[in-house]
């Protein structure tokens, strides 16, 4: 007699560079939750660090751990309650699941919830698995229908799309403002797509790896780096900008930033780096320039899947690479030698 | 002996239909003025109304009064206390001269100052004669500096521009929200451009006129215009959008617009019509849409002119009809024949 | 042996002005729910509509209705997932349930909520019922504390309050600005003392029913209604106010507001009335006098709660008269009959 | 003959701690100006900067500079053009010329205009003289009318309180919030107060020096004075409050402000310090905690008179000391002595 437990592929991360392709138990859904075969999962500096030191600054990887919170795919099987999806269906899924009932939540910065769930991360206890693996189970209301026009490995995209958005709505970058970009990374890239689409009439970022440039969306960016191409990021001079988005978590970048904001202006720190930095406050501060973190994103998936379904942003260049699941410790391992061609790397399951 | 007064031409409204091209003093400009050679001036419906009854709602033409306050042409003379242009510079001008000193100046809202002078109109005491002349002088504080791409008679658009980036900074339209525009007018159309500008993901524009349609700037209206093609504007069932601008001035637009705001959603009123209209507050109570005003613009016009330098915006296919200085009655008399292929006439000066 | 079902009395509205006393099935509450022994219910208009005539609106009373939706008591039953209550804790309820997964719920805005659940109301189906009886089960995350210092009967005036709290947060009144409120009622006074609390230097209110103002909270009421003596409502005149907040629902007041706003100014439409108005929306365009409906509340009743701990708000004058649960409807009655010096009817158990 | 010169006498800085009593030459007012006879002028930490050190940050007294930008007053003379006074009216002054032409004058933030003049600073070039004088021109645009329930001292302390009102309104405190002020002078006092006004249910103010919040307005210090009585400012666990005013420019204070907001509260940066600083700006992105600079004011001066005429606010109790004008350089020195019971120090002229 065969086993009663059905079983599927995930990549399993027990330690610092320890991830193993393994067997893990399929479950049903919940009543509220849908499975999904899961098509597509984007690789991000998180998952990073994650690999390569088996923590993600506080966060240590203390049991065996799934990363993955960048997914599309199918539905599979879905909950006894929900009725908005049916097996087949493609679809996107935003890893955040807040409780839906505190002050922030209700006040609409759900992203801030105290105790909130998030996939494929060890910053919740108990931990969260992730989507790297063949099915994942997740609340219904936090899955999104993909359009037709948008692929999965562009779908996996959507998420760090969101964080983008949420920057930019958190900004107010109004039409015919100037922005600029510090670090050409995926999310800096994403920065500035989303700037140009809230009306910037002038978007430059800026990075000191050229080769990261040539990924930039849209034009301006190229005068820009020409005119710094022999200049470092420590080196102000960049001209006065209503929005600048720090993207690098350097606090020289966020100096810069603060000096290259207009009295008036807006700094977004996107980056995430050292948490402890000497920063000219005393400038920002006559200047009225506002310094403003994010978190995540809250309430920007629809947007973000509405810009992708009327083909208001095109997510495709940024894809340069896709590894199977299989390969998954390969492509955590290429991505760690931050190869110059590399944008965004995505774990495909056929 | 010749005389010591110099003249130029200018088109003088002395009554309902009754405009003449004589001979109009040139005075030097103020100290703090320059005064322009004025190459293009656009015709608008306040205008319209001045010649076509003598009259803009409550402004009697009571004296002669020179029309035309979307301007703009060279540097002919300046100020003895105007340093910032100097004779030849191509500019164009904000036809709105603020007192700057009280509250709703100083907070950010001049275009509400009660001392306003505003050009070509007979609603401030002294009448302030407008543009449709070969020399006007302004204040240097209100005239823009032309930019190298953009032709004298594009840059006579930028006043209507302005109106409309207003009313779409005034509804606060986002990233990946849905718009629609009640009436394909001039005004109509540069909302409607205005708002993909600003990130809205769907914007569809809707008139009786289904020729006007035409002129509608992106794809979006397409399938919509078609969808309502044997339906007239008093029929509801657009579907529910984030933000309407009605710019047609009839009640029964309005209600139309309360009908399709989404819960929570906004309808800018561009559009002035009958002041007392039937309205259907109560729905609009309910489902929390905001009913919000537009007078003129306020901190507009840099942005307007932004968007034709980085080339954002292009205006040259709505100017559909040109005349000159000399043929202004003709060109006031062609527009009132509201003619199919009409969306704005410009009346240059060589 | 007796009977297994438990019951408590419960005031049922079967119809126009039918009000019954009733045994009412006591049921358990459901685990995320709690079971509240209520104290106080206040009476609003929405329950007189549906006592006078037996519906509210388009509302009708199709099948038997307790009424009730401002409602505070003590804990008799905690459903087996509630942890953040125990037997006997003072409390009050917020009457709405939103879906929580939505757009608008996800955005801060629940209370536009299309799947809302709204207590002692036919607008929903299936019907939700009320208060106004001994137990009442609701869920336990729109339930919270009473502060020591709040007897039941002001806690049955939080609702109220929430709704004056949230008119004045959309009407984003500032410190030292002027207000001026269009009608005495219970709603009016709480959005006058709301008004104080935000910082408004000047809050006037007004009323045809000279009797009504001598509950205006705080003093500045005592002259505009001196001055206002010997008009009526129907004649302008009462200067500019940075905002207003018409809570009669009468078209005749609406326009009044939108006469005596300033320019750049607000109305909050509070009182609902005759849907379809004729009203001066021209005067409100041009001077940017934004219209703006709310639809009951979000995220208020933490606030209020906190103004009555700390203080800041003092309800008690406002309470003039209570009846006890079994002279529901002599209370209703009563209140119909529109008494002099009644504000606000609180129905008790003990 | 006598001299056709008239003078008065002025407070004149020649260096570090070198004031003195000088004969200063009366000019009359430039047309758009008034001449002021200054009754009341106020002594704030800029000030004391210049008088201990000759310099205020970068800012070093090159020439005789005439202190002073806190002041009221009577008209003693207008200028030709100035028809809103007349001599003998009771005002006072915001020190503030801004351009009121350039993009951030026209915006509504004026104080940050790249060519602004303030009163008794040498930080414009050439230098601005102060109102430490008997006679003081100044533009009639930015003098104010005295309410008559205010005195000429209180009115001196309207400066401050716009600062603080100004912070306060950056911070966008609303009603029913916490709010916690580091430090209490006087400026941390009137933020206190000010955010009160504006409806914070709880406003705690905690500073090194415990006689300092005996001043402090309202009740709620005393609490959590007591609370911190034996801990330093360097010590966290104040809890989380939605709004801090960080008024000691110390770093210390910044990082305990960044670690008491709430997520998604807001640190308004009114205190000066060292303009580097070692921050936990990580922290403070994670949290969404907002880090907001404050210059000066914009808009804020017709608020505060407001305030005292409405009697919202009392001023009195902070004044704590003054002097006559000839004693000018006493009081300087007083107050850089720094006694226990200083809060506010008024230098007046009969």
């Amino acid at each position: 007699m065969g086993s009663l437990v059905k079983t599927h592929k995930g990549a399993v991360l027990y330690g610092a560079q320890d991830l193993r392709i393994e067997d893990c138990i399929t479950t049903t859904p919940e009543d509220h939750q849908v499975q999904i075969r899961v098509r597509a999962t984007g690789i991000c500096g998180t998952d990073m660090h994650y690999f390569q030191n088996g923590r993600n600054g506080i966060y240590v990887v203390k049991e065996p751990l799934i990363l993955g919170h960048e997914a599309a795919g199918e539905i599979s099987a879905v909950g006894k309650n929900v009725t908005e999806f049916k097996i087949g269906d493609r679809v996107l899924m935003e890893p955040q699941r807040p409780c839906e009932k505190c002050v922030v939540c209700r006040r609409g910065r759900y992203n801030l919830c105290d105790r909130m769930k998030f996939s494929g991360s060890a910053s919740c206890y108990p931990v969260v698995q992730g989507s790297l693996q063949q099915f994942y189970n997740h609340a219904a209301s936090f899955v999104y229908r993909l359009p037709d026009n948008v692929s999965f490995v562009e779908g996996a995209l959507v998420e760090p799309l969101a964080v983008a958005l949420h920057a930019v709505r958190r900004s107010g970058v109004e039409t015919g403002q100037s922005v600029l970009i510090l670090g050409a990374g995926a999310v800096g890239l994403l920065c500035a797509g989303a700037a140009k689409i809230a009306g910037a009439s002038s978007v430059n970022i800026v990075d000191i790896d050229e080769g990261k440039l040539n990924f930039a969306l849209g034009e301006s960016r190229t005068d820009f780096a020409a005119r710094i191409a022999d200049e470092t990021l420590a080196q102000p001079g960049f001209g006065l900008v209503d929005v600048v988005f720090e993207c690098t978590g350097a606090d020289t970048c966020m100096n810069i930033a603060i000096q290259c904001a207009t009295k008036g202006g807006k700094v977004v720190m996107v980056g995430l780096g050292t948490p402890v930095q000497s920063l000219n406050i005393g400038l920002a501060g006559v200047h009225e320039v506002d310094l403003l973190g994010i978190w995540r994103y809250a309430n920007t998936f629809p947007t973000a899947i509405e810009l992708l379904r009327t083909g208001q942003i095109d997510l495709k260049p940024m894809i340069t690479h896709t590894f199977d699941l299989e390969k998954a410790a390969d492509s955590l391992k290429f991505t760690l030698s931050r190869p110059d061609n590399l944008v965004k790397c995505v774990i495909t399951c056929k």
